[in-house]
């Protein structure tokens, strides 16, 4: 159970109106919540900003699976990081290309550094990473 | 099989030095495939800015998984939206919290509209949508 | 003079203490102010996703001031697009390298069309765009 | 007069052709001219995530004209920044609006810091800041 305040916010009639309209199309069903999110949303980007920050991330990689050699090249890259690897998930998009999604918990800049080793493999067509930190 | 087409580029020496260090730290064994790699990331990014282009996303959730009720919304939000929802993937990150990972297909737009209801139920904490287009 | 609205808003007191302390070290004095331009910055980032939205923006292009028939095709571009140019201000970076920033008003597609020409003639170097929408 | 190299790149025929679409749809002339600024603009997003980088900037900020004494407060900002502050533009919106652009040159960090301060001025509706680094 969480220890609530309640902080009061002067805000411009119009500005406000101006946001409950945008978080209403969201799907907020009150402001508090929308202004929570707001706060923790540009919390956890600035901590990202910090390489040494605790960071979980999900590496996608989209590749041809007809590349043989690859599977074993991101088994091998997973296992000489010090990262937590916590799951990964493969699936089939079409007849030539796969989507992996590594799911890493670590330091902001090892799970970079991760990425960009998988992302340079030949076979992997694209990559993409999205790193959440949570404080 | 694919049908190759060779290229030719003209570099500025001090640029190719740059570029070379650049990717040799990232792990590419060649230029061609870092020159491609670059190519896919600037296609791919342009689709997205396009509402009615068709992507696959991992929609990333945090919450709090006392939040009872909260599981039984986003199965909810999966059946109404009319997307490919393909898998999910649930991850415990600490006592509290929770990472949930949706992965969907579809309308870059209605991703988004999916992304926007998840993020703003209560309960959710954190989301990142990391979206990515396969022309 | 506008018309102030008071808003309460409940928040975690972890989640606040954060918060504070985020928003103390970029300099405001206050918790509204800063909940204010969190939320000016969302609803303007909301804004840029419309392609028909009004927006204002500096387009930045680094070139090699060598490159003598560039200038000239600045100026044809600035003259040929129905954008509101407003100003523009060239500075000297070093011996090879000027800074243009060309300040326009327009529709969001209009200008992004009109950054992405000017980014692309010879002599161009890096270009990008910075976009405010004011609503 | 810059050293030029020759590099050969080998691409898919159909990747090519959706490159080609792009770069012409932008007002590309070759594909060469092209590819160096995909290169430029990554080395310079790499640049930019180093604290220590130098870089140059443009720090937008919208303000209201009728904060008699923000216009004090940001010129005393610039002067207790050791950072080379180029040159400034303002601009005259609408009615209540401003757009003002303070260019600086110096390490990534440290206008980060000072655009943090800038924006968190009471007063200060919007801020936005665009970062090249020019290696």
């Amino acid at each position: 159970m969480s220890d609530l305040e309640r902080v009061g916010v002067s805000l411009d009639k119009a500005l406000l109106g101006q946001f409950d309209e945008l978080i209403a199309g969201q799907g907020y069903m009150n402001r508090s919540e929308a202004v929570r999110d707001l706060i923790r949303d540009r919390l956890s980007a600035k901590q990202l900003g910090d390489p040494a920050a605790d960071a979980v991330a999900g590496i996608f990689l989209v590749y041809d699976h007809h590349s043989t050699t690859l599977t074993n090249k991101l088994l091998h890259l997973q296992h000489d990081h010090v990262l937590d690897i916590v799951a990964s998930i493969h699936l089939h998009l079409d007849h030539h290309n796969c989507l992996e999604i590594i799911i890493v918990k670590g330091k902001v800049k090892k799970i970079q550094a991760l990425a960009d080793k998988m992302g340079s493999l030949k076979g992997v067509k694209l990559s993409k990473t999205n790193m959440i930190s949570i404080t």
